[in-house]
């Protein structure tokens, strides 16, 4: 199912969303309007503001306090774009120039720090204090997930399991934040909310673990970034985990992280070893495996449009190709 | 007056502070916390938790509400200076090396953000919805006054109220967010509450002129940091707009900014151009007038031992040498 279907049921509201980024950029100073319109501005796929309005679909769904909290999410994750580029150097992003690149890291990091803030301003109009709290503990779960990557890099020793806590951090803590603030803000019963939340989880284990199936065998035009990002930055992520462990002798991943050979030509081998490989079908197998998860989270929710979209949306992770 | 003397009134609550902020870093996984430890450990004045608490003092002091929107003011300081010191690329702060000199700039990056979240958290702790958007906007301020700062470096056009906007931005609305929060939080009548804040407002920016002043004649082991700091990133201080003033032809800030000559010659020359002028005493005037202010501001309290070291703070302001 297309994206576009997907969203159906909430398409109004979605464009709200579009208006309420639009006037973030719109009521600010000159100068920083500028660099506030070409990050939010950027066509994202807008998945965690979906997520948010879908989540309390089935419930009593009140835009009033669900508008804020979706925008807070989708200005929070252009905040860790924003910095995540400038950390990374990087300088596309969705096929635009990045802030960094156009302006400069200073500017990335003091936009970065003014879009944290306008998120939490954002979600502080929800009025809901335990979700306010909530906002902020994930932010630190990014952050933290983030800063451990950041220590982890280059580093050969690293369990699966320290991979599934990094990318909970810094990719699933949002997406869960996204489903459960839904589900809070329009009265889901407590065993709905949980369901909801888990779904998020599980949905955002699977959507990172395609993104990093995706540094290996995206293409560069479709994504509007180039492939072996993650193991130019050295992180290590799961094919390239799943390249030491079927090759535990010698490999291009073994030899970029230990600095042997040319950089470029590791990256370039270890992609290629990958990409014609049955490693790939076991990195999506893993991933369908959280795919999985989140259908069994949803079986409580009644079944209605927005459910299946929610559904739909899982599937859609899995397949897509940027 | 001593910055001891002043604490007096509220010593014991400001060791609390040591320990809110001692468990930051003893609750945060090992390899976050060493940098916690690092930025939070620093021995800074605390000046902006004690404006908390002596804003309180007056009134229905609560140190339940106001220990958590203390801490989370400090914490949001820290915040930004770990940022402003990966911008800057600083190597040393208040005599010790930075985080991104020790940990590289990306770690300096992910740690503000951590800390800018957890001072979220903290301040969502004080269960005040009016305070904590009034949080998040202060954030905003700041990061909006660094980003003009940023985009007017090495212009030479510009005016006193700019560098009045700016400062107040980046500087005085995190000490108004402090006196302010602290008199909301105690329960102070409306008028007082703005009489805190414009004392606040005042105190900061005489804080940052004199911190302008100090870049161009204080001591460079005093304070932990090399002089003409402010002239290397291009930032035009209000030192440096008297001497384009009174230097109007030619001088050694206007060959700066104009890419003229040894760049080091310049800073040097323009710290010694100043340091040896009537112009030192014209800032000093001008921080002055906003002491004043302050003074003013607080004539409506009651005439209390906090209203006295709010007093001296305000002298110590414009008298401090680092």
């Amino acid at each position: 199912m297309s994206l576009d279907k997907i969203y159906a049921p909430i398409r109004e509201d979605l464009d709200k969303i579009e208006d309420g980024l639009r006037s973030i950029y719109q009521d600010s100073p000159p100068r920083i309007s500028a660099l506030l319109a070409h990050s939010l501005g950027a066509s994202g796929k807008r998945v965690r503001p979906a997520l948010v309005l879908l989540s309390g679909k089935s419930f009593s769904y009140n835009l009033e306090c669900l508008l804020p909290m979706a925008l807070a999410i989708e200005v929070l994750h252009t905040a860790t774009l924003v910095h995540d580029d400038a950390i990374d150097n990087s300088p596309e992003r969705r096929g635009r120039a990045t802030i960094n690149k156009l302006w400069g890291e200073d500017k990335a990091i003091l936009l970065g720090d003014y879009l944290l803030a306008k998120a939490e301003e954002l979600a502080a109009a929800a009025e809901n204090l335990p979700l306010i709290r909530l906002f902020a503990r994930t932010i630190k779960n990014i952050a933290s997930g983030e800063l451990q990557q950041s220590f982890d890099a280059f580093r050969l020793e690293q369990t699966r399991q320290q991979y599934l806590e990094r990318i909970s951090g810094k990719t699933a803590s949002l997406l869960c934040l996204a489903t459960e603030s839904g589900a809070i803000l329009s009265q889901a019963p407590p065993e709905m909310v949980t369901a909801l939340r888990e779904y998020g989880y599980n949905l955002g284990i699977a959507f990172q673990i395609v993104d990093d199936i995706l540094d290996f065998i995206g293409d560069e035009k479709e994504m509007g970034k180039p492939v072996g990002s993650d193991l130019a930055e050295g992180t290590l992520t799961l094919p390239a985990m799943l390249i030491l462990e079927h090759h535990p002798d010698d490999n291009p991943v073994r030899r970029l992280f230990q600095n042997e050979g040319d950089r470029q030509e590791n990256i370039r081998r270890a992609i290629e070893l990958f990409r014609d490989s049955p490693l790939v079908e076991e990195c999506y197998r893993i991933a369908a495996e959280y795919q999985s998860k989140c259908c069994l989270n949803l079986k409580m929710l009644p079944d209605n449009a927005s459910r299946r979209s929610l559904q739909a949306l899982a599937e859609y992770v899995l397949a897509r190709r940027k």
